[in-house]
């Protein structure tokens, strides 16, 4: 509901509406709104911790199309949190606390990726550049979703194209692919732009 | 208001009490909130509108950092509407058809951009690669405000960072600018990351 109609305009009496059940019941497990959210966002962070151990790890550049894939289907998942990041900063302070800490984990995994993308000879370039390739990356994973739904016009309870979103992150890393890979780019741009 | 408290909380009462007026004067004014809303987007359209002949006509790197400075500048003098945008496309519809067609042709001249340095010289990059990096620059001006604000813990009525926003739009095109170009992003690189 929080994906579909914004974390702002669904109150607790909805929830408990839509489960069937009355708000006094939903009241006894969940005191307010505020722990709603907070226990969604444990669940992403959950989600998150086990595919960070894969995305870190990757070795080439389709294993890392399919790493980004699955991030981009788990951020989609719990798309209200990046979407509303503004309205948790403001109105959600403990999980905003936790939110951040989450963005400053993007960024130092992304930069542990491209790191060991350089490090392994796929990506050729100096720490400054895995430093800017890391920031466009953690960048990417937390606004691009909710930009290109706006983009294509698509209503919040429709599913993102993950699969667009993972091959838009390597257009980022495509100037600093070493050469023998960019085929398998050459490859998801023949599906994904139809060129 | 709208940029320190967010769209969501901030209703036309509290509006009125701001301006010292009656909520009755206010409603003389503007009948609706949405139209206060349109009445702000269209100002920030006019300012946009403005500042693109700017950027797509630019000739060199120092001229672009200044052009994309003077845009972010805009960007964040009305920034709910790109970090509030999912709310405006659920619950002010008529604004929300604006800020599509604004998004669009954010990406025109974007492309209307990296084609004219890719024409001068300036950039090195095939026609494919322009169209990834104006989506890129596109998805920039529109996301980066509400990003940074985020990571970096600032509330939502402080000033941003609106030179910085610019040098990381130059990053993107980094790897395609031609060599005696580079020195300038040298310079801005040090200046914003200490290096």
């Amino acid at each position: 509901m929080f994906n579909a109609h914004g974390l702002s305009t669904v109150s607790t009496h909805r929830i408990a509406a839509e489960l069937g059940i009355s708000p006094g019941n939903l009241h006894y497990h969940f005191k307010s709104k505020r722990l709603i959210v907070d226990w969604l966002f444990r669940r992403f962070e959950t989600r998150l911790a086990a595919l960070s151990e894969g995305l870190v790890s990757v070795g080439a550049i389709d294993d890392l199309w399919l790493a980004l894939h699955l991030m981009f289907e788990a951020v989609s998942a719990y798309r209200f949190i990046y979407r509303d990041m503004a309205l948790i900063d403001r109105e959600f302070p403990d999980t905003a606390e936790r939110l951040r800490a989450r963005l400053a984990a993007n960024l130092l995994e992304a930069k542990a990726l491209c790191s060991n993308l350089a490090d392994a000879g796929l990506l050729q370039a100096t720490d400054d550049e895995v430093d800017m390739l890391a920031l466009q990356i953690a960048f990417t994973m937390t606004s691009w979703l909710s930009f290109e739904q706006m983009v294509s016009a698509r209503s919040g309870d429709a599913p993102s194209d993950n699969g667009l979103a993972a091959y838009y992150t390597l257009t980022l890393l495509a100037p600093y692919v070493e050469p023998q890979s960019r085929a398998y780019l050459d490859y998801l741009r023949s599906k994904y732009l139809g060129a």
